[in-house]
């Protein structure tokens, strides 16, 4: 029987919960699909960061090498090559270089994950292989939502039902209130936008025209491709 | 529009996101539910402590004012006149007296809101009333949780959503994520049960043998008493 709770914001991670456990950070609108996407697209490498300083200043030891990513409020970051748009990082884009990312809260996620034995990134788009993924390492595992500045976010929430609608047809699963929660709703939601509409980020996304990005973000299963996160970068092993 | 937010534990209650706000303290299974049982049948003060030796030193003052109530993991306190079970809060039992209280997460949770302007405890059995005293006061709103040992609790939750749903009747309502998805849990389970019987803490309270206070805990609306905290005391005003 393995156990499974969920972390609903990057706020509210407490290491004892974390702790010996396989945490996969969710951040679907929009951070984890593009850390995702890009690295099935030949990223070699993603370097999340909290900082925009931080980052302009590790891109500029080798700035052929590195592509700078992530979003202030949604928007590109200004001296950024790319926004945080999954779009953007097609083959082309990121084939052999090194990611810096900077996202409000897809980054601090991680950063707040540390304690965890192992961090997997997931969303929609790579649903299914992080549960197999999970499965295969057969341990406790706490799917860390990133959220919304803090708070919980539905678009997370309903993505952490569905991973878990994967694993439970794997092994036997003892779900937490919260886990078990996430699992209905998204029973409830097989089709993730009749939920995902309502979501106060989905509809800040929307009316920032990005209706492409969420239409992606909302695909299953498209890849794949499971990132895993050590000593300060994460890859696909 | 009246914003309305959820936290889902007492451990998870910050300072900014309640101060300025009427806070509803759930903690339905059972400390609130026993308050507002106690309240309603004639007991003059419900004071919650944190501390079982707390509660003790107190009540040795004078010792026929006071009924000493409360539980540790679900069970009565040694020394303490009653348990956690509403249904010992009877008119014979509280009338005229003042309770003292010490539960593992509702007390915390009042402790915890103390920053609130307002702070009201709310359970199913007052549920319709709480939301009456909310459109009357026409602030924002947060319902904290107590949880259960400083997780979130889908009883907690399902009882919150139907608060919710009283008040959006009354209100045209702002809501969180949050306070949204447990608007939605509520309304796919009006009956309450289909849902609450997969929380843990109901199971552990079904296997010690509470059906009875189960069953009470989960009549909505059987009082229109609607408890207030302030300065270390709970009374109906």
């Amino acid at each position: 029987m393995m156990d499974i709770d969920i972390v609903i914001s990057c706020e509210d991670i407490k290491e004892d919960r974390i702790r010996d456990k396989v945490v996969v950070v969710v951040d679907m609108l929009r951070a984890t699909t593009v850390i995702i996407t890009a690295l099935k697209n030949g990223c070699s490498e993603v370097i999340p960061v909290l900082d925009v300083d931080d980052a302009m200043e590790l891109s500029v030891k080798d700035r052929d090498k590195y592509i700078l990513g992530g979003e202030r409020r949604a928007l590109k970051i200004a001296g950024f090559d790319c926004s945080n748009s999954p779009l953007e990082y097609t083959k082309e884009a990121v084939e052999g270089k090194s990611l810096i990312i900077t996202t409000t809260n897809g980054t601090r996620a991680i950063e707040g994950s540390k304690a965890a034995e192992e961090i997997l990134l997931g969303a929609l788009i790579n649903a299914k292989s992080v549960a197999y993924k999970l499965a295969a390492l057969n341990k406790g595992v706490v799917i860390v939502n990133a959220g919304t500045y803090g708070q919980f976010s539905m678009d997370d929430f309903i993505c952490s039902g569905y991973i878990i609608d994967c694993l439970s047809k794997m092994t036997e699963l003892q779900m937490s209130d919260i886990a078990f929660t996430s699992h209905y709703i998204f029973k409830n939601n097989e089709d993730i936008i009749s939920y995902i509409k309502n979501a106060r980020h989905f509809n800040v996304l929307k009316e920032l025209g990005l209706e492409k990005d969420l239409e992606y973000c909302c695909c299953k299963d498209i890849t794949d491709a499971v990132p895993v996160y050590r000593d300060g970068a994460i890859t696909i092993l």
